[in-house]
């Protein structure tokens, strides 16, 4: 099949070499000139670890209809802040019949960037499905190396509208077996987890980040009364999604189905995490730990607790935290009820429009 | 003159040595039995640094009668969550010429301690005073061993009624010629600092306590950002002063002030504050820097800022955080609107109480 990846990070890195590893046509877009020189320039992309080999990429280009003409599948692997940009740059290449997946959308993802292509002019939407998370777990050595830390067991996988979940499954499922049909984008969206598992963690660490001091981000960055407001904030999450009818995993279910780990505490499930030993934290705010995560997760997560009454008081507090060590107003750039065009809906109302 | 100190903490320690080397009378007396009585056997307290000698006090007890009897003052230096306990305890002894001094009061501490003495069948009030913050910068080596960082060059004091202000002033000025009177206990309420210096550093080094890393509190604990939120906070704390009609100085203004520093960003000040160099970070949240500060310090700064009006985000996000790692409900343990006798009150009848 052929592959538009779309954004050459570490995960558009990685997807981009192991479609290709697979046997599939990958075209690899960024708007990032210096990086696809870099990545042109070296020739292949090198993964390391849990997948091994040096691919050379069918296609590594700046140029978003070169990058989405061929394409059966689309896969956008930028940050979620990136959506908007992303969908308007696509919107006049963009058909009906393609499908664009999105790894992950984080909270309304696929919602939201529905709405980005219609604004720019999209008049016949393609099928557009979410992630909840992104399925490896890998990072950067340098540009064109890429350390792969894990394949995750299980993703879910909803496309908006959700009749067209099946399709696009049995579509996918010869290259990633690993995605599960979630019911509809509600339950993907309620289902995420990098949120609760970056924004705390790399706040509650701004007295290294501030000093410079090089720490593992899970296993030095994650003490036990951190991973304890982890499991609060994941908590607010749950409850948000029961009342608005879906049951979803939390963290620790999660990490036990995701990594195959025993259960226990969080703080130790996290400990036992070989996938994540080595990952280095965050050196300054200006990071998706934060930007994205805070914009495409707590701020959706608190905005449907808002529509459905239910408080968010953790993940309403890192919100706080946030936006006052960045400087940034999450509230007013990220996808707040307003943002999400949710004004004046019921929660009913909002229940039709994520699961219809 | 003859002094009772309650409280042999690390403050209540000092200043008995201290009033002893001046060459009063200081009766020293706490509720632990175990700590007096390492005191007694040791037979003097060694004070160390800015202050130094060894001095015997007059007389070392656990009996609240025989402490308050013959005092002149009660110094009472314990932490301000057992300012309850201790004016329970006092009630039956304490006399209407006698002067009782918080040592410091933090935010409401006079009106609440007349309260307390009253609800305990005070019926005679004695003169009560409160201090903005602890005379002396001190921490403990070991029971009977006082290291001694700095005295503070002025520290602002208040009666309440303030019409006592000038009486105590007169009285204390030989012995503690640092103390300034200020307008009322609105001022010395509105003028804290500790809660600000303590709550905010504590919290965001939940991963060092956690991980049992020891830390310098002001050098290692406090960084650019943490600085940051610290100055957030303060200027919240600024406006609710303003509207309440007091002018308080802010952080900057008080640590000129209070140590002689030039002034400068408030990172950069507290990094060159020797008195402050060489604290210990707290091993855990069974500490003032959080137990105490944030129900005598940030719960009431809160509640008064809304009594008038003026919102205190950063101040309630680390209410709301404390309260989470702690698992204590400052919201209910605190000083709030309705603990501190105030429901219902307007914010012309808060100020009228407080400026009486």
């Amino acid at each position: 099949m052929k592959f538009a990846v779309i954004g050459a990070g570490s995960g558009g890195q990685c997807m981009a070499a192991h479609l290709t590893q697979l046997g599939h046509e990958a075209v690899l877009y960024d708007i990032d000139q210096q990086k696809l020189h870099t990545l042109q320039k070296r020739g292949e992309i090198l993964l390391e670890n849990k997948l091994t080999g040096a691919y050379r990429i069918a296609c590594i280009t700046s140029d978003i209809q070169v990058a989405v003409t061929r394409a059966d599948f689309v896969m956008v692997v930028t940050t979620t802040d990136a959506h908007g940009a992303v969908a308007e740059a696509m919107a006049p290449y963009i058909r009906p019949e393609q499908i664009v997946v999105l790894h992950p959308g984080h909270c309304g993802g696929a919602v939201c960037f529905a709405a980005a292509l219609q604004k720019s002019g999209c008049q016949e939407l393609p099928h557009i499905a979410e992630c909840q998370t992104l399925i490896y777990g890998c990072r950067q050595i340098e540009i064109g190396h890429i350390f792969v830390t894990g394949i995750k067991k299980t993703v879910l996988l909803a496309a908006y509208p959700s009749k067209d979940t099946e399709l696009i499954l049995k579509k996918i499922s010869p290259v990633y077996p690993q995605f599960r049909g979630a019911a509809s984008v509600l339950e993907t969206s309620m289902s995420i987890s990098g949120c609760l598992m970056h924004v705390i963690p790399t706040l509650m660490n701004t007295n290294r980040i501030d000093a410079g001091e090089p720490f593992d981000f899970y296993m030095e960055g994650i003490t036990p009364h951190i991973a304890g407001l982890i499991e609060d904030a994941d908590q607010e999450r749950v409850a948000v999604a029961e009342k608005l009818g879906v049951h979803v995993k939390n963290l620790r279910e999660w990490l036990k189905d995701a990594y195959g780990l025993q259960p226990d505490t969080l703080y130790h499930m996290l400990q036992a995490n070989e996938a994540y030993r080595g990952s280095a934290g965050p050196k300054d705010f200006n990071h998706r730990f934060v930007m994205e995560e805070v914009t495409g997760g707590f701020v959706p997560l608190s905005a449907l607790g808002q529509i459905c009454g239910i408080p968010t008081p953790v993940i309403d507090l890192f919100i706080q935290l946030a936006a006052r060590i960045c400087g940034k107003d999450f509230l007013w750039i990220g996808r707040t009820v307003e943002n999400m065009g949710l004004t004046g809906k019921s929660m009913e109302e909002v229940i039709d429009l994520m699961t219809k």
